[in-house]
């Protein structure tokens, strides 16, 4: 495959793509045009061509796209074609709704524990995924070659905790906290800000009220 | 203060200024130049500079920004300064962790109930905040001018709710289900996609080790 820069938006619109033609492929239909892509997704034909286009073009010229080629295509610049394996740091209502989430797994994040500092949860399991105490955690990073530590601990212990995470080998955050991490070069941070996603909803009524009123 | 149409890139980044801003002012700074705020945010001061100038320039020429005054203008602009009423459909760990969330009400965001089902859970309450049924559902939005719906049911339920909350009346959807939703066009809608924010991270390690390993 073509080995080019791709933009940052596209990348962002990618698990959408992917998601989609999932969806599709389970429905049995096998081959799509950008036009009936479109119609689905409500993104116009043209930035679907243009956004496939990034990686050499996986549709032919009045055939439309094969779905379950980019499917997978788009499966494997997105990593997903491999296995993660992943823990979840936090053992509270977050950590446990991450924990039971199947379609995870579907996708190659595979989590293989879950790990607090509560002893009351100690060896508690949430969908079969067992609850660690921290004094495991350096062990078990190396043992299960965990890639990616889901953290979601206060904001106040978070940056604590991506010390350690990062000095057992961790090589990728999905960070809940509330605080931007400060990581080495070589380890990646993804966020999700709960907080900053409200915002926007609290900022579109506000412009929306504003528009109506006025 | 000057109307203009804000960039969707500048509006994305304003949480993150409130943030620190809010950080900056708890820590008793009262004014800060563009260039200190750029080296504890990391991101340029010119950026800044140009980011903020979108509100009509709350920064004087030497004597840098007043934090109070720009956090207060930020949260205006965010519309965190006025109260939000929210419920939250779905009482399972997801909800539950939202409900846990201080935070939000810092912000304006008041979550009056939890929605659900699960006759297990009526009654019960989480944080103070009590677990309702769906029999309640639109006398309650009604009663307490619910403007926000969390919806954290499963992608099979969430369409169905959808049709059910904007009847009712509820203005704004904090959607968690992995699924577009379809509303009418005076209803906004804010994703939280966890598997795409996943896959972002997959994206990255996939990219970090081709780059790495070649």
């Amino acid at each position: 495959m073509e080995e080019r820069e791709i933009s940052k938006a596209v990348i962002k619109r990618l698990p959408r793509y992917y998601r989609y033609l999932g969806e599709i492929l389970e429905s049995g239909v096998e081959r799509i045009s950008s036009s009936e892509l479109s119609s689905r997704m409500k993104v116009t034909a043209s930035q679907i061509r243009q956004d496939l286009n990034n990686f050499g073009g996986f549709g032919q010229q009045g055939y439309g796209y094969n779905v379950k080629y980019l499917y997978e295509e788009i499966g494997k610049i997105l990593g997903v074609d491999k296995q993660h394996n992943m823990i979840i740091v936090g053992g509270g209502n977050l950590g446990q709704a991450l924990a039971n989430y199947v379609a995870f797994e579907k996708n190659g994040f595979v989590i293989k524990g879950i790990f607090d500092v509560n002893p009351v949860l100690k060896g508690l399991s949430v969908r079969g995924i067992q609850i660690h105490m921290l004094e495991d955690l350096r062990e078990f990073i190396q043992k299960e070659a965990i890639q990616i530590a889901a953290l979601t601990l206060p904001k106040s212990k978070a940056e604590e905790m991506t010390e350690l995470l990062v000095r057992y080998g961790v090589k990728a955050i999905w960070n809940f906290a509330h605080v931007d991490l400060q990581v080495p070069e070589d380890v990646l941070v993804e966020n999700v800000h709960l907080s900053e996603s409200l915002m926007q909803l609290s900022y579109n009524i506000t412009r929306y009220e504003k528009e109506h009123l006025e």
